[in-house]
């Protein structure tokens, strides 16, 4: 499954979902005829599950596939415009086959979402009776992704079309559950990878926004290095050596490396669970799976998120060279952004985790968690007592760089928001407050601590991470970034009330300092991610630093250059000009009849 | 000046700058020739200031103009690649002229940096000897812009080219500076209205997000109502009422209004001092001028930064949908966020009111101040203590809803950091560090403290705007408005040392109870935007809800789906594909081959 993640722009999700779904739903019966088609590319899939109106309430899908016993057929329908599939990717124009979301229904009863294999297309690639299909329009980014609408009008399919290793329909229309059960264990595992890989795409997406504006960093200059300097031609400062500057490009360089160290573990966790057993440094204990997974959510919607805003602060530490699409980094920006939103809106994902924070707070209180969660296990002391949380105070700056003294106030804020919030939730209900109103009227305080808990336990695999390796020069540069992410997030969020005033000085002057550490390994470490130039794309992230030839060159290309004047000169333009004033050229000054 | 504000595209440029450079800085005899011509479209004209390698450093552009005297005349060139005008609007492909920004050169010395006025095309658009000139190439937004490049090589015009209102030129070649003075009551009221227009515009893109993105979250339902309800088809929850997603929404609008507040406020003061007795609430004492234009560089730094953050967070709010260029929300963050980086990056125009602001500090010991440092003042009280700064501590939630009370928390704030980074910078000169290299290294800090002064300062404006007006419910709904926009700023900001756990815990609750109460009208509040569908130009955010049948119209309309198959199927998709197979159709489960 690894090399899904290589794949870019159409076919992605016919491997990574269409494929990915008959690997899992399918009976060996119904694998043996689709999947070594898929696999040749003999038939295109896609995965059409969100409809116009509904996204992340896959309950609410409102396609319907009724069965009809007389002729052993199930019949789909798209009743409502609103019903119709929206978004799938390599639907629009590619796919003949889809792996449809519907709604299953037997002698007028609901049996909630199943998935059924649909022809889409026939041999001439054009839409088989009662299916309307085509593309969405274009979008912010990532336009090479074909996503398409579908409209399906009585369509009608074998019963064997519905994936059924884990239920089937009968021929007397009986709904009949498999012998197979899903594996819970690789249920888990298998949502750990996953989320995994998007916390991978996003360290890597990140990765490029790095070089490109790392580089570019490295070779503009801007502001004279000696300001009583008078000539013009005075030397000037790189931008990198200004301190905001560096801020904002190394913070992100640091949550770039982080996301690659969890990303990692993520993953090589979900190998160990298969049975790889060369893999270390990871989960081994099973028992934590569900904590895992439910962490995961909050971890890969976190992830999204940072780095979506991190490529596009990115960009501006570009300036107006940034803006152009030849950067690489525009673009950038905006083929990513979607996936803060696909796969589960990060709002939803975020407060997914929170729903299982507060019954992690709930269920502590009759046996020790573990995983992620294990630090709660502290209210599990009869003695416990909230007020004596806090971390001490600092006595040297060198603490705000000490990883263990960092953990220890990301701790106390994940610890002090999950039980805040549950103190807060349980009087709401207690006060007669409905559960799902109290929900949503703490949803803002859930959000905050379920952020908190997840960057904790980044926090964690991080400096687990950087510590197994061996002393080195690295390893020094690999600890500074993981110091410097913990930093910056201080610096970020909102921690009054948890820190005191000495704290906050003391990370402003370890952030300080940090950057001016980080500042001569800061080239290498975007060398590191070892992008070439074709990958890097880019004018202004070019390895040989001759980004202004580069600009130039591609200026010169532009479509706009091909004619002179523009097309639509003759006709809009030239009737306002004074034609005959413009016949002195410079020289209009020296004309008498002026 | 105003119309210009409603310009579009192309040739906002020539309007907006070409035109009030020659207003400001040509002689009568200079603007007798050019202006009429330009105001007529007779010419088109350019602002060619950056380059390739300068931007907010002006005074190192290379350009150069060498007066020649035996021709009377100046010589222009871009004798390097960097020194290349990259960026000017409306030159690339449209301008006939340009104000070009050069260092003047006599005799071998350096005058600084003049603009002078040079033909570029002939009178059949064609470039003009010794002009190499053309377009960027295609930007992340905005592309209706012609943004060009500009190389001038030996291009010579008249001496009387330089725009001489303020100095000149003579025939010897002497710089003689002319008895005019530049005002600088008018220059300073001059970057106020500037600024305050771009607040203005910030403010009026973001009112189009909001409008959107307040539709939309009244159209769109997600999640079941009842989470007992079994059924598909059950009722659903319009997402505007889930909380996180209406803090998102409201605090944007908050902003929007709040940010239209400052730049009527910004825009009405430059009316009054230019003499229109006519506005009120707006300053009219103008001893305090100099600290107003440079509390402006920050405001406008701070206004373009949030919006642009604010329209993509607007934009992720409406899902999917929010990422197709139909939803109007999409291209509008696009074509916005270049304002952060162009006309002052929002680093460099921070940074430029911290100067101002160590500046008063220092000053103040010496006279009290006025205008926006007028909080300042207290340092000079003998018997001023730091440490009692602090607001008292709330004995309600109603108190953090309370204007005065967010206003005194906004003061201390500013005071605090403002006051914190002054001494800090104290102490490092004194230790011995050069005064730019403290100020680099304080950056980060100098950054939050202008960012407190500046918003400090727009709460000041937006709470005496609000007050205005008599009582009545829209004033109680502004209130409210301005008091989410207070809490908004103080859960983003890590206000950590200056709030206590109480202080934050009261706003939270605040956030929440002002969310609910700001609810009822909140389709009111951007329907008074009056921004009829033409304007809004969104299939999500129209006046009258049909918004998933917009989103089908539009699709359906995709360049894409004018063909089908698609161009490139014969070629590259069907050779892949088994025909034989897909002949079957649906069926394909009934064939006995199988």
């Amino acid at each position: 499954m690894m090399e899904n993640t290589v794949l870019k722009g159409s076919l992605m999700n016919h491997h990574g979902l269409f494929v990915s779904t008959i690997n899992t739903l399918a009976s060996d019966k119904q694998k043996a005829i689709w999947l070594p088609k898929a696999f040749k590319f003999e038939i295109i899939g896609c995965y059409a599950q969100t409809e116009l109106g509904h996204g992340s309430n896959v309950r609410g899908l409102q396609t319907v596939a009724t069965f009809d016993k007389q002729t052993q057929e199930f019949v789909l329908n798209t009743p409502t415009l609103q019903s119709m599939k929206w978004w799938p990717g390599t639907l629009g124009k590619l796919g003949t086959h889809a792996a449809v979301y519907a709604e299953l229904i037997l002698d007028g009863k609901e049996y909630g979402i199943h998935v059924f294999m649909v022809q889409i297309r026939d041999e001439n690639h054009r839409p088989l009776k009662g299916i309307e299909v085509g593309d969405l329009g274009t979008k912010l980014g990532d336009n090479a992704n074909d996503t398409g609408f579908l409209r399906l009008e009585n369509v009608r399919i074998p019963r064997e079309h519905l994936l059924n290793k884990y239920q089937n329909v009968d021929a007397d229309g009986k709904y009949v559950k498999s012998e197979k059960k899903t594996n819970p264990k690789l249920h888990y595992a298998t949502m750990m990878f996953t989320r995994g890989m998007m916390v991978g795409g996003a360290s890597a997406a990140l990765a490029r926004a790095s070089v490109i504006a790392v580089r570019y960093s490295c070779v503009r200059k801007q502001g004279f290095s000696n300001p009583e300097d008078s000539s013009f031609t005075a030397p000037e400062v790189q931008i990198i050596d200004y301190q905001v500057q560096r801020y904002r490009l190394f913070r992100q360089l640091s949550l770039t490396y982080v996301l690659k160290f969890v990303s990692t573990w993520m993953v090589n966790s979900f190998a160990a669970l298969e049975g790889d057993s060369k893999q270390v440094g990871v989960i081994t204990d099973t028992s934590a799976l569900p904590e895992l997974a439910a962490t995961s959510a909050g971890m890969k919607a976190i992830a999204s998120f940072m780095v979506a805003n991190g490529i596009e602060d990115l960009r501006k530490c570009c300036g107006g060279n940034g803006y152009l699409l030849s950067s690489g980094i525009a673009p950038l920006a905006s083929d990513y952004v979607w996936q803060t939103t696909a796969e589960g809106d990060f709002v939803l994902l975020i407060l997914l985790t929170g729903r299982f924070l507060l019954k992690s707070l709930a269920a502590v209180r009759k046996g020790p968690l573990s995983g992620p969660v294990e630090y709660l296990n502290v209210v599990r002391d009869p003695e416990f007592d909230p007020t004596k949380l806090a971390p001490q105070q600092p006595t040297s700056v060198e603490q705000l760089m000490d990883l263990d003294y960092l953990l220890s106030l990301f701790k106390f804020r994940a610890l002090a928001l999950v039980l805040g919030v549950g103190a807060e939730m349980q009087k709401r209900v207690m006060k007669g407050q409905k559960q799902a109103q109290a929900w949503n009227s703490l949803s803002l305080d859930i959000y905050n601590a379920v952020r908190a808990h997840c960057l904790y336990f980044i926090l964690q695999i991080a400096v687990n991470t950087v510590r197994e390796g061996k002393e080195s020069s690295e390893r020094a540069a690999a600890e500074k970034l993981v110091a410097l992410f913990a930093n910056s997030i201080i610096m970020d969020d909102n921690w009054a009330g948890l820190l005191t005033e000495k704290q906050v000085r003391y990370v402003r002057e370890a952030t300080a300092q940090l950057l001016d550490q980080i500042r001569p390994d800061a080239v290498a470490l975007v060398d590191a991610f070892d992008l070439p130039d074709s990958v890097v794309n880019s004018t202004i992230g070019k390895y040989d630093g001759n980004i202004y030839e580069a600009l130039y060159e591609y200026a010169i290309k532009s479509e706009l250059n091909q004619s002179d004047p523009f097309k639509g000169y003759y006709e809009h333009m030239q009737p306002h000009l004074d034609r005959e004033f413009l016949k002195h050229g410079n020289k209009v000054w020296n004309q008498s009849k002026l």
